[in-house]
């Protein structure tokens, strides 16, 4: 079994697809499902979140997105794993879009057969998932910011490396190596968080609290899985497995 | 001054930059240098390269580069640091092309006004020229393999940052830290290359003493310099700085 993590989104997936980004898609996404939620609708851009609501009046979704760390202008909810946790979402279907995770998981599903998405909240769970039904390749992908490669995407991918060589043999790339070391030598979550970019970026907009929500390790059992039939035009359904 | 380290060439460089292909093209070119060549000719294909020696069938031009390791059909040279330094090249130009390092230097000669090649064998002359010339920016780019991060351009980007931070005060960023927490946890040159999955496989190849040959730290004060005014038509022109 081969494992790889690829540090930008790089697309040709064979096999098993993990979706990464810790701040704060892919952490807000396991939120959502925690509290309840059916199911999530990830598109490819903020236009088509609003144009999937406006076309089913009726259906109650909600809206949930970034861009730039900030509200999308119309939508429900930003982008915040904190605000995701204080609501109830049961019976309730969120679409989100963001600047880097949803367009992210677009690349992923151009090939891949198997896509999950994995934060540190559900770091174990993702990981054993990913090892039950992976034949051939496990995919890391960490989705970045605005094209560059974020440190606690890459952190959170060697959390889920090491869960994985636990848990069987992989030939791994330089992109798992690279991962690794940094989960072992960038400190503990919340340090590797707080020393990453893009989390002094949220702290200075006073989301210091979604990064320390964001740090914790396996809270959540709950794995972000695309439906196999999407059945919405221009989104990505994901439900609770 | 801001320090920036792309694990994969990005584009949009304001000021100077450093291209890293450790394994094999940027310690090759100074290779070619240290053995006396007048010039270094980087291609954007190899098509390119054998053009330029057929219109200039007087000058004598030679040929070095490889397409997967291996050599390309109709060049003189591998892209060999070994066969490099058992050559004398006084007075010659040295037409390159190669499957990731060069091309890195065409997307950074695209925006950047200093463009430098550097390798483990020049690194703290890279450095410090860069330091000396630099007025907002040092992006340190590593080339990559097939559009993959390699491990070996990071840990060289992080032993030049390393070198950096060690002449003046800089702002880093996310990939920054990666490479200084490469450059500190993964070993010393030899052994960080002998794990990089590019080194596995040029050993595999036979050329295992080239991956030993640019394992080797600050040996050379050669820095391959983009000329000013480039006067060949598909070509970045390099020379000794």
């Amino acid at each position: 079994m081969r494992l790889r993590v690829d540090l930008l989104p790089h697309g040709n997936y064979p096999d098993v697809v993990l979706v990464i980004d810790v701040l704060r898609a892919t952490t807000t996404a396991v939120a959502y499902l925690e509290r309840g939620a059916d199911a999530l609708l990830l598109t490819s851009s903020p236009e088509v979140a609003l144009n999937l609501r406006s076309d089913n009046a009726e259906s109650g979704l909600l809206l949930g997105g970034e861009r730039g760390g900030l509200p999308i202008p119309g939508f429900d909810f930003g982008n915040s794993p904190v605000e995701a946790a204080a609501q109830n979402f049961t019976g309730k279907t969120v679409v989100m879009n963001t600047t880097n995770g949803t367009g992210a998981a677009h690349t992923a599903a151009q090939t891949g057969k198997h896509i999950l998405l994995a934060a540190l909240t559900n770091a174990h769970a993702a990981a054993r998932r990913a090892r039950a039904i992976a034949t051939e390749e496990i995919a890391l992908v960490c989705a970045g910011t605005d094209e560059r490669v974020s440190l606690e995407d890459v952190y959170a991918a060697g959390v889920l490396a090491e869960y994985l060589l636990a848990m069987g043999e992989f030939t791994i790339d330089d992109g798992a190596r690279i991962a690794l070391t940094m989960r072992r030598n960038a400190g503990n979550p919340i340090e590797a968080l707080g020393s990453a970019g893009h989390g002094a970026r949220l702290a200075s907009l006073g989301l210091g609290e979604d990064v320390r929500y964001a740090a914790q390790l396996s809270t959540s059992t709950l794995v972000p899985t695309l439906a196999d039939s999407s059945d919405v035009a221009g989104a990505l359904r994901f439900v609770a497995g």
